[in-house]
């Protein structure tokens, strides 16, 4: 695919998610990748549901536009292989549990003395130093560990996990950022550099205001439902027959928001943000009172055409046929390894100089491209 | 700060989050940002809580080692001042609405004419194009529309917001590799490109194997609580005091977890994860059966032994004092404008090229860096 990256090179030993994830959006960008993959049974997301006809939609998803070859790291033949490769990388990519490349004889210091200008990059659970930089992580884990769960859900409720990988997808991106960082360092030193990225690292820098109250109040912030802990109206309200949002971030907004629903503008409970958020719970009942009289047909173009932010809760179906989705090519055309037509999530980072495809090569079958990679390695 | 964008000079007149976390995770790799703000007050996060004696931490905490100066780009003097700051500039940011930089004589078009080099990225709630450009966003609205709500929470509960801001965030992360992927481009062609990122486009992107399940199935997946879709047993368990979560994501790690609480392994519901994710609610009942006899602090480690993923559910104090978080420097330290202490989030990417530092600079007070900076430009 042509884009930025088009002169870049990634070795990707990585499975699952969050290194497949920073590998797609580099893919995305032009970079070429070629998965190196376990000759038994390769990624193990090969393995992982949603299937259609037999193979892992969720594979397809993730490394539509990559290559395959498998090696298996320990045989002195495919070893072989996998160094040729390393000696025209740019770029190598592995979610290993610390310890493994060095296991394999691929450490940081044998491959940086080997390949001067190769940039090795890392995503693990907890990272390649500290004390518990063994301990296996899932998503999950890191969710957990890292505090986004302890203010997502409602008060008093149970834990709610977010309902994406958030864990993973948020290392991928810090990954792809190291990984472009690099790359710019090494134009300027010849040389290349170690990346370590850290699923709970990662969640720790998407906490945004919640270490800022922490760090305020000395209290843990708690959950808050569907509502912003510092900016009110700014939840999910409650209509005739469903829920919307209404985000009217200040003063000029929420007198919009009182003029289209018919509500007096001056309460004094409601006079600036901060009184709003105090009242929170009181002004959601004045408004859902309004609210609850029609459906959210009728309130969502009214408020829109009074300014006022606000957006329905759409479920994935609704979301990926919004008009304002697909006007930017945010769902984009792939196939099946049997051809099966497939959607998959575009390219979010609209570029001047580069057109934006609407459809994605196939991910690769196990070892798809063995052949042509020999050949062009001249093995 | 040292770091491998050390380079760079970013001239950032973003306000509030996606644009200015975008910053700060430049920032923290080493780029010079010098924000530019409104004369009458600055960056609206200024005014927003949480506080310490009387200043934003929230502020705080995005903006910490940035530079700032006040500019009326509507007065032809400090137009003049803005223009040679882009005379030095590689990249501009701004999160306005589309179509305000034009309005301002600062389109694309305009910008590429005198500028050629500099790269201009733009962060807003629906991007540059498409019928609902021109619509008002914040986080909240676009968590709602790009089905992010409908996956989180509990099945027939009310709707539950991530509890940060991961609309904003994520726009954040595309638009620094977007500006990366661009100053990678501009290396090998002399010329600077547009970068659109939208806050809705980077929701779609995050939605992972949501799509996948929606493209296989033709349904919309709904929310899941706290256990993912399709590995079980992953997910929050209720043990004497507290809940923790267990991410055993294959038959090995399941076989280790009921080892460990002493269960049958060949209960023939759970062999197999897709048995086990078929019958989630049952294997729920019998593993918190037994976790429910004993406190969090009997199963962590006992299940850590045993070679399980698992952790608690810290809060934002709990997850901030984690010896491994500590351990990583994901906790730093900056000031309020009063010189008191502030923690804040460290950077996720570390390099082996360059330190990482356990400090930062306090976010600039409104116009604290013009006489430096009129100085620097012979103004």
């Amino acid at each position: 695919m042509s884009g930025p990256l088009s002169d870049l090179l990634i070795i990707d030993l990585s499975r699952v998610l969050a290194g497949p994830y920073a590998t797609m959006v580099l893919a995305d960008l032009g970079a070429r990748v070629i998965k190196v993959e376990r000759p038994d049974g390769g990624d193990d997301a090969r393995a992982y549901g949603p299937f259609i006809n037999g193979h892992s939609a969720y594979f397809a998803s993730i490394n539509r536009g990559k290559q395959s070859i498998a090696l298996d790291l320990k045989a002195p033949a495919d070893r072989a292989v996998f160094e040729a490769l390393l000696e025209k990388a740019d770029v190598l990519v592995d979610n290993y549990r610390p310890g493994v490349m060095a296991r394999l004889g691929y450490g940081w210091d044998a491959l940086h003395a080997r390949y001067p200008r190769l940039i090795h990059a890392a995503a693990s659970g907890f990272g390649q130093t500290g004390p518990d930089s063994q301990k296996a992580a899932y998503d999950m884990v890191v969710q957990a560990m890292g505090g986004i769960m302890s203010v997502t859900g409602w008060p008093g409720g149970p834990p709610v996990r977010v309902g994406t990988s958030i864990g993973d997808i948020t290392a991928g991106l810090f990954t792809v950022i190291g990984i472009l960082a690099a790359v710019h360092d090494r134009a300027a030193t010849g040389e290349g550099q170690f990346v370590d990225v850290a699923m709970l690292d990662g969640q720790i820098a998407i906490l945004e205001n919640a270490i800022a109250r922490f760090a305020a109040t000395g209290e843990s912030p708690g959950p808050l439902g569907a509502r912003h802990p510092s900016i009110t109206p700014f939840a999910a309200y409650q209509c005739a027959d469903a829920p919307i949002v209404i985000a009217a971030g200040n003063d000029q907004l929420f007198a919009a928001l009182c003029r289209a629903l018919d509500l007096p503008g001056d309460d004094p409970r409601f006079v600036g943000n901060d009184a709003r958020t105090r009242n929170a719970d009181v002004l959601a009942n004045v408004l859902e009172a309004v609210l609850q009289t029609r459906p959210v047909a009728h309130w969502l173009p009214m408020l829109e055409s009074a300014g006022v932010p606000c957006g329905p809760l759409n479920n994935i179906s609704e979301a990926l046929a919004n008009r304002q989705v697909q006007a930017r090519n945010m769902v984009v055309h792939s196939q099946m390894p049997d051809g099966t037509p497939l959607i998959v999530a575009g390219n979010p980072v609209k570029l001047s100089a580069h057109v934006d495809p609407t459809t994605r090569t196939a991910a690769p079958s196990l070892d798809a491209d063995r052949t042509a990679i020999l050949k062009e390695l001249g093995l």
